[in-house]
């Protein structure tokens, strides 16, 4: 049976984040995206600054994000990540971005019947790799092998 | 025949909007899709800000980008913008950023032949308007009958 | 004796905060403050959102730091964060960030000879306190007391 | 008589650098200084970009703001910005950041009764040249030409 990585980030909101409508602003939750992918690589043994430092990167190229539910100043969230291959050169990651009710640790009670209620938004990003000098790559074995 | 509302704006890449790959960050092709729908609607002698004044706000639902070519600090980019209403109550934007060429003037050989080489990246926004008490409701009336 | 409270928050470089120099943006420890100086409040059982809700804003009226060192995506950085009254409608807080070394717990061997060798920036905020009116009123009665 | 370099530029607040108080957010003020500083460099025949190309670069050591009056979405806005050398490798910007009223040309009627009422913040940035190593290095000769 093949298990999918997948990781768990939480944050919390910054008031830089937020806008004007009093909720966080839409384009920052692809920077909570790169957060927890991030994160899904670190908790794999892996790091995405030792990636670049071995002369690959890995650049966006795609990203969607669907919004259900408001964030708000303060509120705190749960992001559950999770990876696959798209090919030897691509690789996409899925997220789902949570609101963690107030007084709750996160993780807990994910299955619970309230877990869906507070979806704020789920998205996917796309990646290349690329190496040095810009050209497409393969991902590093070690990613083709964990994620494969 | 129906004509689609479009715009341009021309906006120049900032150091902030730079990550350590040396390109802008994924994420502020959705602030520069932002300003650039806002273009939009002050083309039409509408604007943005009158319209949350007067009690309906526009909070983007769906998000997407496609990257095709990185831009970087201090070019210019042009952003052709498109409006249509998806329903009474929703509306869609779509997004084409263009690398403009040193020396050339913004808008000028758009349809020459190395137009699209310059194709930075693509996108779509998905908008609901609510009212003051956060319900959905119909977009003002003026918006539907530019974006029918 | 006064002690003076402080707090200590812990946070890890973003990919976004990075710009092409390879280094952290130097407009993102304004953000990094804001978000140490919520949490010394937290820390004394205050919450700069429930503050708001009060009908109380504590906007910046100044803010300054230095640069010592850079930052880079991935390093884990400490803030130490001391709060205190420059009079009944007015405060202060006072930062230093500090590069984590690798492999070191946040707060062990503060005061350990290595610890200058890491000072990444310091600054500071004035903040005014504004009643729902926008204008200048005094802040909280519990906040004048914990910083008096 | 001694003449100081300076320039005028003008901007749009984005949504996006508006927060939950429904004014810009503090931080965003030194992203616009950024683009200020390099509009200046800019205007005397020289870019911030093609320095770095020629491997000096220029980071941030020191950077203040004063808040006077905020600005709000949509809000247009003047930097007045000038520079000056402290020292053949240190230089220091000041800028001035005034509401453009509705309807009014940037740059007309700076000198005006109303001037100073629009003024929303004041600041400085102190600026160090780095050679390719890192290291301190005297600033473009043609830098400290135009500014001493």
């Amino acid at each position: 049976m093949k298990v999918v990585p997948s990781s768990s980030s939480t944050l919390r909101v910054r008031y830089a984040e937020t806008d004007k409508m009093g909720v966080v602003y839409y384009a920052n939750y692809f920077v909570w995206f790169e957060v927890a992918r991030a994160d899904l690589l670190r908790s794999l043994g892996w790091s995405y600054r030792d990636m670049e430092q071995d002369g690959i990167i890995l650049p966006v190229i795609e990203a969607h994000c669907e919004y259900t539910r408001p964030a708000r100043y303060d509120d705190e969230l749960e992001i559950r990540t999770e990876g696959r291959l798209l090919s030897p050169i691509r690789m996409e990651f899925r997220y789902q971005v949570r609101l963690v009710p107030d007084g709750a640790a996160p993780g807990q009670d994910r299955e619970a019947a309230g877990a869906d209620a507070a979806l704020a938004a789920s998205g996917r990003t796309v990646h290349a790799a690329l190496d040095q000098t810009g050209r497409p790559c393969r991902l590093p074995r070690r990613i083709r092998e964990v994620f494969a």
